[in-house]
């Protein structure tokens, strides 16, 4: 039997080898032959830990969700300061966030094409909206920075929109859009919604 | 040499089997063994039109391309109000509209992934920002709609990111995102930008 030091070894070596084809080449590249020639390995031993595509896949979406809760800030700021600070958290104004977008925008297409990973994807969002945004929509409201008939649950959507299409849009022209422009374009939001 | 009524109606066919199986299942499932299934043919007959995935990748994204421009509607109303058209013709409030949506965020895995369609993919943003909205944001500036120092561009940007990120989230989550609801965040977001 192995050691347990052995075992999470190997475990941190998968999960690098994975992240870095996902980071490479997206959820459509994603194969263990793939994962095997980072790893240096046999796609035989990867199946050990993968019978089939879909256990990768789903491997794959626990990893990058794991990696955005060890990266996660907690706010420094409140109210609409908080909400800054965490947007500008997510989008892509450095090699980790677009990495980490890169990843999840790419992983829409396997989410949405499966019931269970499209269920927990759906969670996550709720979640993203309600316990990570609406805090501090709220809090923004009670501190007169948003209007007092203000819909918590309909800002903390608008938010999330205005920063999931940008990062796509971002992904696809990290030219046009450097990150000071990025974060002026989320000034831009916060303040015609406090408007 | 067959008649060229037979070869339009064969590409047909071939269209409507491509574009079942990407509603469906998004690019993920996109396969020439998925698209002869739906075809009742061969595979061996489909290498004559795809010889790889990759071809079948380009093809399935022109064909969204081409039912996108086919659909698309022109603005009756003016500034704002041909601005508000546009989106909601985007968002997933039909069935239609549902699957086209379905389509496009399950291709940016593929695009990413891939220089030269993910170029395709940045062209087709900007002439949708810059052909398809610009024009009516700089018209409600005109009509005083929009203040008078309202950056065209970023408005765009915004209204593009916005339109997109809630597409994602109805996507996952469409009972909690019924037509009346993304039609009032729409108009919630376009009276935002106007104060």
């Amino acid at each position: 039997m192995p050691a347990r030091g052995d075992h999470d070894a190997r475990r941190r070596d998968v999960s690098a080898a994975v992240w870095r084809v996902l980071a490479a080449h997206g959820f459509d590249g994603l194969t263990l032959r793939a994962v095997a020639t980072e790893m240096g390995s046999s796609t035989g031993l990867l199946t050990h830990y993968f019978p089939n595509k879909r256990a990768l896949v789903a491997y794959a979406l626990d990893l990058a969700e794991e990696r955005t809760l060890e990266g996660r800030i907690k706010p420094s700021g409140r109210g609409l300061a908080a909400l800054r600070e965490l947007l500008a958290d997510i989008v892509p104004i450095s090699d980790v966030a677009v990495e980490m977008n890169r990843v999840w925008v790419s992983s829409w297409d396997a989410a949405l094409a499966d019931a269970d990973l499209g269920e927990r994807e759906t969670r996550r969002y709720e979640r993203f909206r309600t316990l990570r945004l609406r805090p501090f929509v709220e809090e923004a409201v009670e501190l007169g920075e948003l209007p007092a008939d203000t819909d918590a649950d309909d800002v903390a959507t608008m938010l999330a929109a205005f920063a999931h299409g940008l990062v796509v849009q971002v992904l696809f022209d990290p030219d046009r859009y450097p990150p000071e422009r990025q974060l002026a374009l989320l000034d831009r939001m916060l303040t015609a919604l406090s408007a």
